[in-house]
């Protein structure tokens, strides 16, 4: 059988399956959760045997120590894997919800209702826990999946997938809820994201050039889980202290993830007040700056010269744009609130953003005009996340406008239909 | 200047306009709405001037009737898109609307609010009151639009939007918020499909050939209005008056709409009793069947015989999946619920579907199991429309599930972002 029918059957199977879906109670999702969770601690043997292959492989001649970290698996990653999926079955269903429900001039009951998406196709890079996360959250949300994992990560996502498999069959739930594609193929992307007959929806999680090439050949409608460019903006107005303190949480606290600073932007009018203190603070904390002429000016007049010194180099329009993921800072000194909400629009990547200040109409203006999905006033980015928001365990934070913006969770999982009650209604 | 750098001008442009509509208040967007109603009927004699241009071009030797019929403006169709316009004045503002709220444990406070989409590309065929409409319903929700219009309505739709786009100076908004690809290049749309940093959604409405294509190209999310294959199924447990009486409603009342039923489905226990009836009405009313083997069986029983009429033919599968527009009607002879919504989901197309029964647990079984937009018990499908349901003026029937599903009017021209209040707080 070739690849494109392989994955076809496939694709097809989940759409049953995730019809079969529509029929299991709250109580039923949550059990087999419950037994998920059991199935990969007593699975933990096989699934820490697996990952020593895959660990193997990468520690080639030109081993990546970055990829390594998110290859290993140990019993800590594989107890948390269990917990996420004991943690969804205290989640509330989202399946059913009655969104709105209104009545029309001839009688007709309209009702708006939760339901799940169907299948859904999560195209993702190393790291084995994601997997178990996927398959808990379509399934807590009613949906069918088909997972296609990196290369680097084969035996422990199959080991993985075999263990939570076998709850499936237990539960007598088709199997085909949960798919893994059977194939290191580099052509199953392709094709999979063209069976848009039978798959709802796409989303890639991993770096640019993977969501890149998603969204250049998918047919289903793709939700991107893009890169974090936030921005932390010290206004003229500022509580000087405390944006120090959350620009200095916003970047340090976790620079790797998506939701930490990447670029700071300061008033002009406070910038010689507020500078020093904080690139002192972030020098202290071996944060490298890349800042404007002015801001390069300020560090060059700290003793010892923050500039001389190689912390402060000139910021280029690339930095500007550069998820660092790292101690790197871009900083720039804009002329005013409105300088500094183009700024973002034009070079953030419409995921967090936070203003500093304790004007009012300045807080208001920057809610409404910065284009990002999460926007704050006084606070650190580093909230923006599933479990901060108190949605819970999250697929990822989208970057998207359409149909889920920001965390997303079990009910961004979902879609709605309209469920209509009449008695015999025509159309006059 | 190219094409490509036209496009992409008219795109930066448009992102640009629609951040200044975020400053504009409900009460200014109503009061341009209302000029723009007001300059459509003074701009009325240039208008029907230049849709007579177009008309004439259309009536060449393979003029089509139909193609003339979409095309043809007049007082009255003018007078239409005018109060369609109004309408739109006294419809809720989407815009600013919180959605939910809450605070979480260290004090912060997130409001998921309603904001515009931002720029929406429109592709469509020959209609030129989808002109009006879709700069209503744009302006309306706070968005930017670009139109891409059938070429056959080329000089109509130049002097609608030129009647608007007035309007729109005179109240020094930016132009930019309603724009119209100036050119009939074909290679148009596609340039503007990859235009994806600067449009955030795009809509074609017209053919399936045209849907099919924007899909493949575009690198922008595509809501897709889809044809509507729709269905009622009669029950064992239905009442077959009020199953004869809908039946005919869905199919007759007015048979070149989307949500008009194509395909009737009939519970074989009440084959016998129901259809009769049904088949000489329909015969009445000129609608032709085509009809699975059984039907035909008891349509030939009929006196004079329907099927020796060549009122009922043999029904073949590319009959079930066809979308008929007209006063053709497939009929098939199911043996149970299950195959009722199984032959639905496979052959429908997501958009409207009834069951006509007095069933208890079959009505919540259809509800549940057939995966469309809007599933009724006991009435129409014919109410599946922005206006029957009380949501206003529509920009079309969604048959997507992702973002909008079934009428998108201006709640569905909207997305959300979160806004976070606080006061200090950093991650710990």
């Amino acid at each position: 059988m070739n690849l494109k029918q392989q994955l076809t059957d496939t694709a097809k199977a989940a759409q049953s399956a995730s019809r079969f879906m529509l029929t299991l109670s709250s109580a039923a999702k949550n059990k087999a959760l419950k037994s998920m969770a059991l199935a990969l601690l007593k699975a933990k043997k096989d699934i820490l045997a697996a990952n020593k292959k895959d660990i193997a492989k990468a520690k080639g001649p030109k081993a990546n120590k970055a990829l390594i970290d998110r290859l290993s698996l140990n019993s800590k990653r594989i107890k948390a894997m269990a917990d996420s999926l004991i943690e969804l079955t205290k989640l509330h269903d989202p399946v059913g919800e009655v969104i709105k429900a209104w009545r029309i001039p001839n009688g007709l009951r309209i009702h708006k209702v939760r339901v799940p998406i169907g299948v859904i196709a999560i195209i993702y890079e190393s790291r084995p826990d994601v997997t178990s996360d996927c398959i808990g959250l379509c399934f807590k949300s009613g949906n069918a999946v088909i997972l296609r994992a990196g290369r680097e990560a084969r035996n422990s996502n199959l080991a993985i997938f075999s263990a939570l498999q076998e709850v499936i069959k237990k539960y007598k739930i088709p199997a085909a809820v949960a798919n893994i594609v059977p194939t290191t193929d580099r052509r199953a992307v392709d094709l999979l994201l063209k069976l848009d007959n039978y798959i709802d929806l796409a989303i890639p999680r991993g770096g640019e050039g993977l969501i890149k090439r998603v969204v250049s050949v998918s047919r289903i409608p793709v939700i991107k889980h893009y890169k974090g460019i936030c921005h932390v903006y010290v206004d003229e107005w500022a509580d000087l202290n405390m944006a120090q303190e959350v620009c200095f949480n916003a970047k340090v606290q976790r620079p790797g993830v998506c939701n930490a600073m990447e670029s700071m932007l300061v008033h002009r009018d406070v910038a010689a007040r507020f500078l020093p203190g904080m690139l002192k603070q972030f020098q202290e904390a071996g944060v490298k700056i890349r800042g404007c002429s002015l801001t390069q000016k300020i560090a060059s007049r700290i003793k010892p010269a923050l500039k001389h010194l190689g912390w402060v180099t000139q910021a280029t329009d690339k930095d500007y744009r550069t998820e660092y993921l790292d101690l790197v800072l871009s900083v720039k000194v804009v002329e005013n609130l409105g300088e500094a909400i183009s700024h973002i629009n034009n070079y953030g990547s419409r995921h967090s953003e936070a203003i500093i200040t304790e004007n009012y109409e300045n807080a208001l203006q920057f809610l409404r005009q910065v284009d990002s999905a999460c926007v704050y006033v006084n606070a650190s980015t580093r909230f923006t996340d599933g479990h901060q928001f108190g949605m819970g365990a999250e697929i990822g934070i989208s970057t998207d406008k359409l149909h889920a913006r920001g965390p997303m969770a079990l009910e961004e999982l979902t879609t709605y239909k309209y469920m209509v009650f009449g008695n015999g209604q025509v159309r006059r």
